[in-house]
């Protein structure tokens, strides 16, 4: 119900949008071509001047036309999109994970001032409700009185838990807020899954390409892996799931579904839901990372794998770190039929989620303008990741392949075979440029021609020269 | 240096009141004998009345004299002191540990409104500078802007661990702010460091009793543990500990050597500097807790027993959550050569610490007053703890032995054999009052006719009926 009333929510202008941008993305209006004038729009569609308007600056910010002086909006030259990288092709045998220093490489990276960031993905707070937030903090702190001081001790704040458990709604998931734990961020959820259900030495099955914070704390739980292929576009390839659990004994299965962290895919929702089933059939669980899941591009929130759960074996992970505070450390687990276990663990772990920011979320979502502001975050991530695109296709060298993400604010990217992303990484380091090499995303440290381009920050002349520079580099190294 | 300055800071009144009580204490001035008057101690000292006055007040707080109508200030008649608990002695045997259930019990109980909160030791949230804590977050929080919502990446907020290091001074103790990474409160501190130097299925040597957090991650993390028999008064009996570490491969060692949490314990600094040695000298860490070193009752800040390594063997751990507010979720941790190894964990483990509160504690540190609070919060734990322990002396079955802690705000209390502490925790739920049953506090559930009473929140009728009630239910188990 509450997906439904969501989608007749979308303004008007976005539609008009969209159906421009099929017409442009069919070829029905080719680059340079007037676009129909906006008298012609309006009549058309049956719409204000004003709403088409609206409708045409959002095709400006989303690269597709721009305005010429007198002669109105003109759809803009395309560059030759370069192809997606290919499904990737991990080793089959089980590995002991080895990373950790190359994320404390990439974190000092991020720190440091004067760098431009496409290293983390970490949304610029330019992007998020800095000032709303912080102002809902201050208020909150105010009028805690003792609460504020005290512990909230698991499962946490329970007016968070129950915007949460609203929230889950619109990804198909329906849960009480009984049946979530608030967290120090997500990746203290990712954590706590990982030692409620894989013990030291088991093997859990991990994407390849995966979140380098994962295999981390993998590495540090002494946990072996074993890497799944990926599709660029759906993610996880299930065939191989498949003949992975009846090979081997696997305690558990990492997955980031809906915007996969560095391809950006999307898993079909029949794959998702049959993800969930051959877990299921031999009780593995499936801890779900579902940090990205509200940046979505298209009309709806993609379901979470979640939605398909029938057994309780799937551990639903999320966070705001994402959408609206990475500093306020606030995540979640829905961990299903492991919530005890969980909430054991977190005592273990910091004993309680800070208290005054996880009230100041809870705050902002029931009364701060939540979908409002991701609505509009949604479309500057979508522009920013098209404009990234773009200015890759024009620097980097030929042969290169960049992934078409549906969700999220990262680009997957293959270089040529000679160019190595560690050094790429060191040396667009002394340029002042940070971004994340691709052996950072695997348990072997393959990759090793792969880097992952954040789009988490505004768009600019700085950002656009970074991009020259680093197309420079990997140019030189090309060959 | 600061050490010095700190202790000229001392008010005149309180050493006044100092003395008089050493007058009481040797017997000089006996119960029901009237104290000297104001005139004659202005005199004696050299001092203005008000000055006596205060005196006299604090006196009263210390529950040493009380106010009679018309003739001046009276000793107040002392019950017989219960006795100590004898030194513990532990098992000699390594042991797994298994006490997690029983923790979460304790936390659930004390979530439970209505309930008489003798169990946690949780300060209450009227002791603590709540107010002006949460108006210094509102402040920052409205100030903060973009740092507000933005990682603060480990070691985490410089301006906090500058003042956590000019702290550091006054335990004897010289940190650089690059030395400290702050935590998500003291329990992920004491986490990462077992994290960091203890293996699975490697023995640690804890103290005997000691802290039930520990214990439930140790279980967790599959660490063995022996125990350190512990005298009530001094703590670790190190000629144990000696045997101990020639005996077995210990990893690490574990200790809150500044009020023990149970027992208040104080060890000498002798012991300390001892303890530091026998450790350097087979290079095994000492994680030492702190978390209670600022709650003194004496006239100066006992040195942690890190002022003593010279090898950064000791991992010092600490937190504000017993002096300014658990909710807030700042803790600290100088590992010492395990500082790359701890900081790499923290990633791990949750990323970075809430940022915000984090600055809202730095503030409070360097401008709020911290200083004179921490004064005055002393002076009302040393009174809570001397009045509960009249109270238990009064109400409690013949038999019954209490320490008498020199710091921190909790008493460890023996009971007689027949009653057991597991279910007197139960029947005095259904008082609605909670108590911390001993087994926790022992990796293999000994102490069983042991409990602690946490004297963390301000006196009352309720909680001096409550323990009217425990000493009720005590009697009936002592049968």
């Amino acid at each position: 119900m509450i997906a439904s009333s969501q989608a007749s929510a979308i303004p008007l202008y976005r539609d008009i949008a969209d159906k421009i941008e099929a017409l442009i993305t069919n070829g029905v209006l080719r680059p340079g071509e007037k676009a129909p004038s906006l008298r012609r729009v309006s009549a058309q569609y049956g719409v204000s001047l004003t709403t088409v308007i609206q409708a045409f600056i959002l095709l400006e910010d989303r690269g597709l036309v721009e305005a010429r002086p007198k002669s109105g909006f003109v759809v803009r030259p395309r560059l030759p999109r370069m192809e997606e990288p290919t499904a990737s092709k991990p080793p089959r045998a089980v590995t002991a994970v080895t990373v950790g220093g190359l994320q404390s490489r990439l974190f000092e990276a991020v720190m440091m001032p004067h760098i431009v960031p496409l290293g983390g993905a970490v949304p610029s707070a330019e992007l998020l409700p800095t000032v709303k937030l912080n102002r809902i903090l201050a208020r909150v702190a105010r009028s805690a009185g003792k609460r504020g001081v005290a512990y909230d001790m698991p499962p946490g704040s329970e007016a968070l838990r129950r915007e949460i458990a609203k929230h889950a709604l619109d990804a198909g998931v329906t849960l009480l807020p009984g049946e979530i734990i608030t967290t120090c961020g997500g990746t203290e959820a990712l954590m706590l899954c990982l030692r409620a259900v894989a013990p030291r030495g088991s093997i859990v099955a991990v994407e390849s390409p995966t979140y380098f914070g994962v295999l981390h704390a993998m590495e540090e739980l002494g946990l072996k892996a074993v890497e799944i292929p990926m599709h660029p576009r759906d993610g996880m390839d299930l065939d191989a799931l498949e003949k992975i659990v009846q090979a081997k004994s696997i305690s558990a299965c990492l997955s980031v579904p809906t915007f996969n962290n560095p391809l950006g895919s999307l898993m079909p929702e029949a794959n998702k839901k049959r993800l969930v089933k051959i877990l299921a059939a031999r009780d593995i669980p499936l801890i779900e990372d579902d940090v990205f899941g509200e940046l979505y591009y298209g009309a709806q929130r993609p379901h979470a794998a979640k939605a398909f759960d029938e057994k309780g074996l799937v551990m639903l992970c999320s966070s705001f770190s994402k959408s609206l505070a990475p500093g306020y450390r606030v995540g979640w687990v829905a961990p299903g039929r492991f919530y005890e276990r969980v909430k054991a663990l977190k005592l273990t772990s910091t004993l309680a989620t800070a208290t005054l920011p996880e009230l100041a979320i809870a705050e902002f979502l029931a009364n701060g303008g939540y979908e409002r502001y991701l609505r509009s975050l949604r479309l500057i991530y979508a522009a920013n990741v098209k404009r990234m695109s773009e200015a890759i296709s024009a620097s980097f060298p030929a042969g290169t392949k960049i992934t078409q993400p549906q969700g999220g604010f990262v680009l997957w990217i293959e270089l040529p075979k000679a160019v190595n992303a560690l050094e790429l990484h060191d040396r667009a380091l002394t340029h002042e440029i940070s971004i994340a090499p691709g052996p950072m995303f695997s348990p072997t440290q393959g990759f090793r021609n792969f880097i992952r381009i954040s789009c988490g920050q505004p768009w600019s002349a700085r950002i656009q020269s970074a991009i020259v520079t680093l197309g420079k580099l990997a140019n030189q190294m090309a060959g």
